[in-house]
């Protein structure tokens, strides 16, 4: 058992150094030599857990929509408004992005992933389109948006427009104005969405994104 | 003469080579020796035009930015009303991104730039959402959208909207949904943004960026 346990932590020290190492090189360019120096395991140590670099880098890919997806899921079963709950797990992600390697290198991977993994891309994009259903349905039933509104139209523009916020925040700032552009997009998309005797109700809404983290590296 | 014009073809030659070449392979997986093999030159008149695949990278994303950016300046030199012209540009920069091996590569090559050109990956996108703002400008002015717009955010918006809405196309379905997505990101902006008054005469402009063309693979 003390065995059981001991390999355990030695593959989450070694997830977790991949973690670092792919937050800061791209996948092309880290090798299995530095997450082994970040990690302090032996090589055989890492070969053990992991045959190569291609399966780590989808361990952190996994991991990182596991975190990711886990906050949306306990939002959802939450009291919080539908609608407050996507507002804020973008707040959660944004965190999340600029706090935790794990998730910043499996988004960055996961950018490059159209190239090296190909197959592994797609699942996330659905898993979140679908949970920003499922928040979307829950704000119709809960009469903050439009029962006309064409729920997976709308959830495919959240995440779209999520993305695109993320992706330009990192090209030009290296997300130090991810809650700027967060707060902003919330502003246009809840005003287009959100039934007009509610607005007041989520004028504030959009600000509660900022984040207190700005930045981590 | 004949020389200088001589030259000059090979060169382009090159380019086209080039773009086909990181149109289908990554950055890091792509070689000179294919970019060689797909132009058909030899090894020297390569040398002679370019030092380097980062050189030969850097060519392919400044012409795929020169062309698309182009468009923008014809649309807002047009009679095309503003609003108009920014629907009509993302169709046609949807349009050269399923048929023109440049634009695919110098997009393909831009998001791989954070990690190997952080240089140069910043400028295209200041750069459209500086023309985002023209067109909103122009059509702010015409009486189209409503003045309170603050129009650098609703630039800052669209942008962001194209990129995630490609983004998520390409990952999903290699752009085979890259029209469906815009015209619901249309629907869902002009919504908005364009005065009560005026979106009936807007109303079946979304539909308008439908491509004739869905993908040219």
């Amino acid at each position: 058992m003390l065995k059981q346990a001991r390999a355990f932590e030695t593959r989450e020290t070694i997830v977790r150094a991949a973690g670092l190492v792919f937050s800061q090189l791209s996948y092309s360019t880290a090798k299995l030599s530095d997450i082994i120096q970040e990690s302090g395991v032996t090589q055989g140590a890492l070969y053990f857990h992991f045959e190569s670099k291609r399966d780590l880098a989808l361990e952190v890919i996994r991991r990182q929509h596991e975190i990711s997806l886990g906050s949306g899921e306990e939002f959802l079963r939450s009291d919080v408004p539908g609608i407050e709950g996507l507002v804020l797990l973008s707040r959660e992600l944004a965190t999340q992005l600029t706090t935790n390697p794990i998730v910043r290198a499996g988004l960055r991977l996961g950018t490059e992933s159209s190239n090296f993994f190909p197959e592994f891309a797609r699942g996330p994009y659905v898993d979140w389109i679908n949970t920003s259903e499922k928040f979307l349905h829950k704000a119709v039933a809960e009469g903050d948006v439009l029962p006309a509104t064409n729920v997976p139209d709308v959830a495919n523009f959240v995440i779209e427009a999520f993305t695109g916020a993320q992706m330009v925040s990192q090209v030009i700032s290296e997300w130090a104005d991810l809650s700027d552009r967060l707060v902003r997009m919330w502003e246009l998309v809840l005003n287009g969405i959100v039934v007009p005797e509610r607005r007041e109700k989520y004028a504030a809404l959009p600000e509660r994104v900022r984040l207190d983290v700005v930045t981590a590296r």
